[in-house]
């Protein structure tokens, strides 16, 4: 670990802003900063707006590394975003290369999802845990995966897309075009389809009477399911069998311990595990579903930055 | 890899035979031998079975390492059996230590289905190739991953349980106690069931004309496909779709390009990878498809005997 002494820069980009932090080699933050993500005006806006965000963050000091987390497939070891998108004119774009050079500082970049999972291992609900997945529970479901402390890319960088793993080949559609991934249960948009159909909303023509169901968010949902709402219940309960089943599909894969949950949904994880737990009584063999940790994300939106601050301090160790 | 330069003993433990090579540094089998496999005699014959097997292979040359295949769940980094369905009398037994002791010899032990995918990586199928999965359809279906070049083991040496991988939920039964695993439709014993089940077979209580039926494997129901029986394409067409959204799933997750499919059924993968590569085209996201390397295994029998053999080259190596 090179830099191990020294603060980074790290930097989230996100489709509508651009997050940055200066951060101390224990985690702490010596600087925050953000800046609105020029999407709209190409390319080299948002490098210069990349740029400036670091250069304001580094201020007199001297940080030799930069991390950067982007929303979108990325070729870690060329420092080339192949797809995002939120930031649609990144199409194979080096973009690690180009910071490299208008800042003369190291950048490493490294998938949004990942560096949560790289940020909650450092300093939030991982800590001190060697192997471990997390599944982000937002608009679809990402996920990233630790082994030994490190983060697993794969052949092309893309591992860790929990997301698609499938629950029943027969089951509802999801974002990706296929149909019973665990994502068209569990993320935001399949739990807030669920309610829906539930009340016979037609989402294209809706009735008058549809209008406070189609108001509802996950969170809403939640709160009427801990009120005993017995929809809500069952729309968190096809969720976290769905769940279920895709955990255990995980463990039986990696045989890792430990599944953190991050993003929205993960807001009703005591709605959830219960659900996830019977699938896993059910449905692992030779583990012992007792010993599985189901946690939440401790970090919220810091887990990225954090993430990207500790991908910057062990840069080298591993592609 | 402190014993690149010298040959090894490699053992390969099955229920009813034990078998072994010693095995020079570039993989070429320099002695073999087996001895029947004392189960019924208890842990001490098994012990002095392997101990004599041993000695018999190292003859007058002195390897200073013994790698063993395993049948059941294993802790490496310990030496451990936890257990093992073809040996019932190992239960949490030091078989590495306990061996070691005999010998006077350094013993690392490792899952069969583990050395598979070691063997075919260092002497087969893929060789060459860092990153890949094995999975063996055999009476179940058992499994292997290797990532970086060297064997995943998981939180408690149970990684690559990939038979258990969640294909349909309200799927036929498993060996493992739940419902539509994989295993349940592209294992032997899957495949002759759904033979059986489309002939109206009851097993129970079989009808004279059922005999033939009951008499087809994997390799008879594979055969009649190929000369256009319908029911047995039928067969084979379910049980690839199965394999296809399990192999989707892993690569999701994994986003490893190469599985190697070994075990008896593998020798129906022309029947088989039309299937998988349609769910293939329909499921990945984000990957593509055509550059999924599907092989089947090269090595045999002896990929075993290859994969303990690797293991005791590279001991220390890795946990």
């Amino acid at each position: 670990m090179p830099n191990a002494k020294r603060p980074v820069l790290a930097v989230d980009v996100g489709g509508t802003n651009i997050r940055g932090a200066r951060v101390a080699p224990d985690g702490r933050f010596l600087a925050r900063h953000r800046v609105p993500n020029p999407v709209a005006r190409g390319e080299e806006a948002i490098l210069d707006a990349l740029a400036g965000l670091c250069r304001t963050l580094a201020g007199r000091s001297s940080p030799a590394v930069v991390g950067v987390g982007i929303p979108g497939a990325v070729l870690p070891v060329r420092g080339v975003v192949a797809s995002s998108p939120n930031v649609p004119c990144w199409h194979d774009t080096p973009i690690g290369p180009q910071l490299a050079a208008r800042l003369g500082l190291r950048v490493v970049i490294d998938n949004d999802a990942n560096l949560h999972a790289l940020g909650e291992q450092w300093r939030g609900a991982g800590r001190g845990i060697p192997n471990l997945l997390l599944a982000t529970l937002g608009t679809g479901i990402g996920g990233g995966i630790i082994l030994d402390g490190r983060l697993w890319h794969g052949d092309g960088g893309r591992a860790g897309e929990l997301g698609h793993t499938v629950v029943d080949p027969e089951g509802p559609p999801c974002n990706c075009g296929a149909t019973g991934c665990v994502e068209a249960y569990a993320s935001a948009t399949g739990i807030v389809r669920a309610w829906r159909r539930r009340h016979g909303v037609r989402e294209n023509r809706p009735r008058p009477g549809d209008r406070r169901v189609l108001r509802d968010t996950p969170a809403t949902i939640a709160a009427r399911a801990r009120k005993g709402d017995p929809r809500a219940l069952a729309v968190f309960a096809e969720a976290g069998r769905a769940l279920g089943i895709a955990v255990a599909t995980w463990l039986q894969i990696l045989d890792v311990r430990t599944v953190i949950f991050g993003g929205g949904v993960s807001g009703a994880l005591d709605l959830l595990e219960p659900l996830i737990r019977i699938e896993l009584e059910r449905r692992l063999w030779g583990l012992d579903a007792s010993k599985i940790r189901l946690l939440r994300a401790e970090l919220g939106d810091d887990a990225g930055i954090l993430g990207a601050a500790r991908l910057a301090q062990t840069v080298g160790d591993r592609r």
